[in-house]
């Protein structure tokens, strides 16, 4: 296991044994372990429970230091805040800390249902819980969130889906291939069997350049966000910040949360029916895509939104695109905090 | 030279040599040669000549079978129309058909202002032209059509830049080389000096598929345009449509636009002051963006047109985005028309 996975790093996190988890796709991960921070204290009605998925790359720290704090609508002091990393994201279960014949290449294909499984063993056995009050994510945090939402709907009382939809578009399928195909084409990933993450370096920066084009948006750097950002050049902010983000992560972690992603799709449950899916939603959900949103545009959440019996369009306005996730914008989070807060006091 | 580039895909073209060209990069192309169509007749005013350049990958054909008509704006029945392919595209001098030095690989490096300078060579010398009524052209024609403007402000009246800009954007730049990447990545490339173009396929699918991802646009896909072109699925969108297209490419042809397209900047003749080079133009202009372009948006194209005095800003409705220049949407091709009639009568 990589050092870039560390408690040092990405704690504290405590690593919950779940017990074997049976895979959509065939096979079972045996002790499937999810890497889980907690902030807060359930109240004794049990109804003050949120959780928070992870997205593509992404760990609980992150979800903690851009979207936690007191005052703000994901309040410690309100709310028992659970944040759970995604299955392969390098905390939870993965590739990178697999042993045995789940090591590795060897690891097996997760889907966002299993995820969404995983999380309600864990929820129901472990603490106990018999509601959520809020399910928040962003980007596939918001298809685990829809997921939750399709699958438990008596479950979640609210749900918040940012920046990602309900069902991959075809257009994101293809996004996300280039982005794996970054990887793979590097000669040293040698079919996911590589010396080291370090020895595809070169795959690894390819695919950063793609998210340095996908993942902000055009207006983002005609803006000079970047330089706002500190970075003298684009340049910079490919080699430094975009590549210097993804270098020390494990390419088989990478490649298995992509093949998740592109094929989320809550109509799964219903045959493909996506009106029907949607159509369970119990939640009280407000739907917040980012305006300038490359990948999960506003146009494709209004689709899902309209689907949604108790729900809001609550689009988020930042020219920072997909990666405002990344808190890289106040006014952002200052209108997010604003919709999270209304939808918790609803 | 591959069959691809022939008179009978692309033809009727006519090879004229203007003779040697001096290259901003240093070195030289002996003899250059420009594939030049030509439709219409000049008047005895020789007032009514408009100059085609083409776009990355683009010839003279799909410019004659897109926006050339009887009846419509750019009418062979009225205007001498001549379709300039641009150095490096296959027809002109190209690292596909350079003998010598200059072969593959060894071809130098050109920039639009090399190629705008080509063309002024041709029309002033060798078709005796002492001014343009008209310069348009898409993405790098428009990058070429700005050039004209800045480079030549008497010599061009009007001009229209579609779905490109007058100083490429540090995201395009990024964008490109991501484009390049692909190519270059592919094991059998070997910096250049390939087998065959067709050993390169791979690396040229990857390449149709980073066009498939950000040439159309997230609505084009979500609204099914793939299937209304015939394609049943996106897969077969971008194996059968998008890599058919570029497949029988030369790969060193199309890096050599690449590293033009990435570099174009008219402010290059104002010590890098933008407003200066665009407040030099004369023509009177028409700025044409396409509203769902995820490379060339509006918003780049609005901060152009301010700049140029005698202009309008005129954005042109699709979400087939960029490579709404194939054609794909005939409502657009209409609105084109009816603002290149409007520019062309004023």
């Amino acid at each position: 296991m990589s050092d870039y996975y560390s408690q040092e790093n990405h704690g504290p996190f405590e690593l919950i044994d779940i017990g074997d988890l049976n895979l959509e796709e065939g096979g079972q991960i045996p002790n499937c372990k999810l890497a889980v921070s907690i902030f807060g204290t359930l109240n004794a009605a049990k109804d003050n429970a949120i959780l928070i998925p992870t997205w593509y790359s992404g760990t609980n720290k992150i979800m903690e230091q851009v979207y936690l704090g007191e005052g703000r609508a994901l309040d410690p002091a309100k709310y028992f805040i659970i944040i759970v990393n995604q299955i392969g994201n390098g905390l939870s279960t993965s590739p990178s800390n697999a042993e045995g014949e789940l090591s590795g290449a060897g690891f097996p294909y997760v889907r966002i249902g299993d995820d969404v499984r995983a999380q309600y063993k864990l929820l129901t056995e472990h603490f106990g819980l018999e509601s959520l009050a809020l399910v928040v994510g962003g980007s596939m945090g918001a298809q685990q969130t829809y997921e939750w939402a399709v699958r438990y709907p008596e479950f979640v009382k609210r749900a918040a889906p940012i920046a990602g939809t309900a069902k991959n578009s075809e257009h994101d399928f293809i996004f996300a291939e280039t982005l794996a195909e970054a990887i793979m084409t590097d000669p040293n990933f040698n079919a996911g069997n590589y010396a080291s993450a370090e020895s595809v370096a070169d795959g690894l920066k390819r695919h950063a350049k793609l998210w340095t084009v996908m993942g902000w948006s055009t207006d983002f750097f005609a803006a000079n966000r970047h330089k706002a950002l500190d970075f003298e050049s684009m340049r910079a902010f490919v080699d430094e910040f975009m590549t210097g983000y993804f270098a020390p992560m494990d390419p088989n972690n990478l490649l298995r949360m992509l093949w998740k992603w592109q094929r989320a799709d809550v109509s799964r449950h219903t045959a493909g029916d996506l009106a029907a899916a949607l159509g369970r939603v119990q939640a009280r959900t407000y739907v917040m895509p980012i305006s300038h949103d490359m990948f999960f545009p506003p146009s494709d959440a209004l689709e899902d939104q309209k689907q949604v019996t108790n729900s809001e369009f609550r689009p988020l306005h930042s020219i920072d695109g997909h990666l405002g996730l990344f808190g890289t914008d106040p006014a952002m989070l200052e209108q997010l905090d604003s919709y999270l807060g209304e939808l918790l006091r609803s």
